[in-house]
């Protein structure tokens, strides 16, 4: 992989095609997977509008049938969670090296695809970006825009920091996408967990933004116990992984999240811009999956647990409405 | 007391207007104070839509002023609790025997009542009736209707059955208004939080009717581990108020009224009547009190918890939303 890095985007919306441009614009070389969006972006390309700098791509390499895309390094899945159960057919044809990196938010994400693609190498992506896709190929991209980068372990060890992590960030890098790497993705994913468990299930159950949720005094502190049962299921889980190790998450972040919160401009939640858009919610892999593995491990999570269960519904219910008399 | 015993009924609503009604049309003497509904009501009386018989009462004895109420022997509040605060200004004269009986829902009612009413003795009635108001002294009567009554003790001990609950039990029975006496008013009032919590709030948050909440496996599972919590509360409230009395909830509860609810026909809560029509929630009541009480002895109820802040959350959401830009 010594030539410039090929790149697949399977799922060019709010993020795959924003980061996938970035790689373009470099000078990657980049494939896109595309579904309704195939025709218009196939003849119009892509464009950008970035607080980092507006730019169009007039000519991408766009595909409706993954079978058509040629060997690539590198696998960016972009999807919506709610797709992964179809994820093998919606891969390029895969070379030994392909390296498969998901970009998709929540726990649990790359032990799905392992299941889906035995011994292939998986990194994971933790997006920190505000974007959209606000018309065929034409991504809004509003703010942030960092990636947090690790390697999948199936014994859930941490990695460290591997040759092909440094390689991408390097391309990501030129590419103008702010990127870390961390050591221990597992430990990340649970990180983010701690600030998403609350305010994506609560804006969508509250029906609210995230400066509603913390400027009242009650819903600011059922956002601090739950985070606080997050932080404990992260903790017991890194534990039971590495005994002994300390592997846990600071015991400063919640204060600290929440100072950050409250100094964010009022955010709709992905979660709750999914759910007033009528799209299927991430709710498995932001709610089911840490509050299952909490359960297995014993550590009692009885708020996340509600959550879970109001967003399931919710979620259900707004998927199965059609065929409900009003 | 030997004469045909007056009544005052403080809120002709669903709940005064029906029982109030009942009452005058059996031949007690009967008093009603109205607010918006004065005018139409002194003109034209009351008309009672009843799955037990339907009947007009042309002529009532309408005020909108208590102080213009003459002595009666006892004064029915039927006001919803968000107005409880205010309940001195709305009550007629009373006489040293007058006795107030509160037709309200919830938890800490009595207690309340008593604070603004020192010495005075004071009834709870729990009422197990479908009724609305369907327009200005119109009330439609729908289902159910009984009346559990039970008297108050400052200090939490079953007070018995008294000789002015037989009375009272009487005029209600000739008035058709099926009526039970308990011995405990405050296990009473648990007991029916057991189902008001979880039903009444989560049908609020999850915009949802009973039987909804029911078909889904993990909303059913809820509105179970949240009895458990009710249940969990009360008979720790029981045993701190009469340790080694046995003071507890029966242990089937949960499993009989989640099988009667399975029976029910679909059913909106009036928590959810009350938030679909924008009028304040009885969340103190239902929610705030028995979460304090719960609080206070050391049992947790987390999920309870959280369902108070959800709900006290869309309650400030919607009474604040004038003010704010859409």
């Amino acid at each position: 992989m010594s030539a410039p890095r090929r790149y697949a985007i399977i799922g060019t919306g709010a993020i795959g095609g924003y980061y996938g441009a970035r790689l373009q614009q470099s000078g990657c070389e980049v494939h896109y997977l595309l579904r309704s969006d195939y025709d218009p972006v196939r003849q119009q390309g892509l464009r950008v509008d970035s607080t980092a700098g507006d730019f169009m791509l007039p000519r991408v390499n766009a595909y409706s049938n993954p079978a058509d895309i040629p060997p690539v390094d590198v696998v960016i899945i972009a999807l919506k969670t709610t797709q992964n159960d179809r994820l093998t057919e919606l891969l390029p044809p895969l070379q030994p090296e392909t390296i498969v990196l998901t970009l998709q938010n929540g726990l649990g994400i790359e032990s799905d695809i392992a299941r889906q693609l035995p011994g292939r190498t998986i990194l994971g992506g933790l997006c920190f970006i505000c974007s959209n896709k606000i018309g065929p190929g034409h991504i809004r991209h509003l703010d942030y825009g960092q990636v947090l980068l690790g390697a999948y372990d199936a014994s859930g060890q941490p990695v460290g920091i591997t040759e092909i992590m440094s390689a991408i960030a390097q391309d990501f890098s030129q590419a103008q996408i702010p990127i870390d790497l961390t050591a221990d993705l597992f430990m990340a994913r649970w990180r983010k967990l701690v600030w998403n468990v609350p305010y994506n299930g609560l804006s969508v159950v509250l029906d609210a933004t995230t400066d509603e949720l913390m400027a009242d005094s009650g819903t600011r502190a059922l956002v601090e116990t739950l985070m606080a049962e997050v932080v404990a299921a992260a903790n017991a889980w890194g534990e039971q992984r590495s005994p002994g190790q300390n592997r846990t998450l600071p015991p400063s972040l919640i204060a600290e999240m929440l100072t950050t919160t409250d100094q964010m401009q009022p955010y709709r939640t992905s979660m709750k811009l999914d759910y007033d858009e009528g799209r299927p919610l991430e709710v498995e892999v932001i709610l089911g999956n840490p509050v299952s593995a909490a359960l297995q491990m014993g550590v009692a999570v009885p708020q996340m647990q509600m959550l879970y269960q109001q967003v399931r519904f919710l979620d259900s219910l707004t998927h199965g409405r059609g065929s409900i008399a009003p």
